[in-house]
């Protein structure tokens, strides 16, 4: 028989009523007076807890009193309806076993706990309100993105993450190695480190991007997404920065940027109502505690027809205003921080700024008829900035060796991509989403160590 | 408008009945006579071709004859019922745009090429008919496992794949470094090498399982699991193993190694359900051409019931077999290859084989109460061996750290691991499934390079 949880109670409290239930969980709270008391019970089904009524006719009532937090029962018990109470029903128990009695030095008491303090104890923050609504929400929107991509029928391709082919510059990669880094590495002639008896044969890295390998998958299936854990080397210890973290990268062949637009905004909304829809109580935890209105920021985007301008008519507006920019707007360069809060803000939902300067783009972005832009687009919206970053591919073989010597990229070891455009060539597009930058959308959590459940940061690598 | 794909139109045919259409894909075939010629598109959403009908009326019929495989075009025309033909309907063009003339050294011309060399097109051969089935069996499959783990309310953990905590011994780890490898490593005093300067200020290397990091959230969710690559620097050439590869690590809290395998059996019987109901073109495919019986095999494990068997009453069987052993069957022994197929054959089904000698498995594994074993569980299906492998936990804290120090694993960096034995500790359980191992299992496929995009073996890291 299927075990019940709170979460079925929850459900369909009404069927249970006046009967017998089991339940298995922690301990949240315990509270007493003579002759009974009332333990908060969560078994990690659903976000809020079950009120427990104990009363002295249990043969251990005693011990059950002095229950701590985050001890592990097994309460078997009526479901009484309680209509007038704070809570619809509760159980009133018939028999407590306890599976563990929690140790008294548990680091998490019943008082505010800073984020910071929380990141210390990462193995046990998932018991907080706060991160087991952030954590959840993850869950929820991992999964309405695969929803997303598999009913739109795109297939998910897991592309490799190890690589030996260093096309984006190893600047940003890890390096991996199988040798002994405690003796000294051995030589070639010349020299340079001899990788032959490394596993690979060579050297080997952490790639920072799936897109080239999932556009050989596009060429294939039409519609392509991958999502996977994505490693960067970068030495950047910011709000918004992890080592670590998980990206979203869908490819489409037969698709300009408009129609990538349409794509990104049908996407992001589909994520945003799903999780208002399966999680309503920690969208409600989370509006009241961790970011004010964020409900309505929510329900604005999926109401909202998101605006489309070119980066240089953004520049045009930014110059425009009446205002001290810290960077000033400047038609071939990227936008501050500053500046993409106040291009939301002026067009009060979200924008997609595309046709950007190609100098300051990847090689691979499909060269506009201008020959001076290129035709990528950055998604920004109100509050969290850049959420999606996306560009039409060049398509034409020579345009796009002319673009990648133009940056110094290598062409031979990227032969299979270029091969692309040799086999069948077309119109295709891509973008990348951050899931973690998506998360502090969502949650409102102002830090990217706060919505992964093991930040790796530099200098930091706990647990 | 939502563009057409040929999925949609064999989806729905009769409704397109005489009504004109566009498509956009990659061709397949050319055959052609004087006046007209035949054209099998593929547009990547469904495993079949559709058949579009090219006469001498179309202006520029010359040239379409003339189109090479894995050429892009756009079709337009008339979508015609053809009842009594190969296929149900057909498209007679109107118009034919070509985008990209595909260059005539293409590599997969129409002959069947081996596997092998398809490999070294891995960025091509996802456009073959059997590499097209086995990647989108791929996506269903991944799809599947969500959908499973969320409907049964479970919590997806991205556990983190960078780790200082060498807890499980670095054998089989790669190590991840941001430090110049052409350079001297700088030295501490007594010779080691001084880390505090790469990224982490420590040596880091990349897990090979995320079980430790699923169980803390388990311990506050419940249920939980996790679906991400894993790197091994295994130097092992086999047709099972390779470098990368994924896997779903569930943890479930209050649940013991009976109540385990009830979940085993029921997720990898909801796998291959969606897999039949999803894919059938593919596993047709597979049937015919990858492995004869694909498709009863399946079927037939659908409605089986697995057995369950301690291990020594496996070795007992195997011991009165009326056969000789390359490996001879042993009480303190795990199974040879020989030994899986025997008794999966012997019980002609799936077979849990539980309770193993505590010698041969993880120091987190549960010790029963002989002492001598640990309530560890293998599954093993016909024709692919071991498929997952799991076990009961050991939640007792004074338990575990004897069983940590007898097979040499330091405490002090899994503090964290043992806190979950001091707050709340339950009895639980959790499972490992080689999606790749799942994947031959459900397509035939006898190579792990042939279900994985971008395979990493050892010496191969090609794309």
């Amino acid at each position: 028989m299927k075990k019940l949880t709170i979460k079925d109670l929850y459900k369909d409290y009404k069927s249970f009523e006046n009967k017998q239930v089991s339940l298995e969980g922690w301990i949240r709270t315990v509270r007493d007076s003579k002759t009974f008391g009332f333990i908060e019970l969560n078994d990690g089904s659903y976000f809020k807890n079950i009120q427990i009524v104990i009363s002295d006719k249990l043969d251990n009532f005693k011990d059950l009193v002095k229950l701590t937090i985050s001890s592990s029962i097994k309460v078997t018990g009526t479901l009484v309806i309680t209509e007038n109470s704070k809570q619809p029903f509760e159980i009133q128990a018939t028999n407590i076993e306890v599976f563990n009695l929690s140790d008294s030095d548990y680091p998490l008491q019943k008082k505010r706990h800073t984020f910071e303090y929380l990141r210390t104890v990462a193995h046990l923050r998932p018991r907080t309100n706060t991160f087991n609504a952030i954590f959840r929400i993850r869950s929820v929107a991992a999964f309405a993105i695969h929803e997303y991509f598999q009913n739109n029928g795109y297939v998910y391709v897991h592309t490799p993450i190890i690589t030996c082919a260093d096309c984006e510059g190893s600047a940003e990669m890890f390096k991996l190695t199988t040798m002994d880094l405690e003796k000294p590495l051995p030589k070639n002639e010349d020299g340079t480190t001899d990788f032959s008896n490394d596993l690979f044969g060579k050297e080997a890295y952490i790639t920072g991007s799936g897109q080239l390998h999932g556009e050989t998958f596009a060429a294939s299936f039409g519609k392509i997404y991958t999502f996977g854990p994505t490693l960067r080397s970068e030495n950047s210890n910011t709000k918004t920065h992890a080592n670590e973290f998980w990206m979203i990268e869908p490819e489409i062949s037969f698709c300009d940027l408009e129609q990538l637009m349409d794509i990104e905004e049908d996407c992001l909304k589909y994520i945003v109502e799903k999780v208002l829809e399966r999680c309503p109580e920690e969208i409600n935890f989370c509006d009241q505690f961790i970011e004010k209105g964020l409900k309505e920021k929510l329900n604005k985007l999926l109401n909202s027809s998101f605006v489309r301008i070119d980066h240089k008519d953004v520049i045009d507006i930014l110059k425009k205003a009446d205002r001290k920019w810290e960077f000033e707007p400047d038609y071939g360069e990227d936008l501050a921080k500053e500046h993409e809060k106040y291009i939301t803000e002026y067009f009060n939902g979200p924008v997609f700024v595309k046709n950007w300067p190609k100098d300051i783009k990847s090689y691979y972005m499909k060269l506009n008829s201008d020959g001076k832009t290129v035709a990528a687009v950055d998604l920004e919206v109100p509050g969290a900035g850049e959420i999606m970053g996306g560009s039409q591919r060049e398509e034409d073989y020579d345009t796009l060796v002319k673009l990648m010597e133009a940056k110094g990229i290598k062409t031979e070891p990227l032969w299979w991509y270029l091969d692309l455009r040799r086999y069948g060539s077309n119109v295709h597009s891509g973008f990348g989403l951050g899931f973690e930058r998506l998360l502090m959308y969502l949650t409102g959590m102002e830090n990217i160590r706060d919505v992964i459940p093991y930040p790796r940061t530099p200098k930091n690598c706990e647990f």
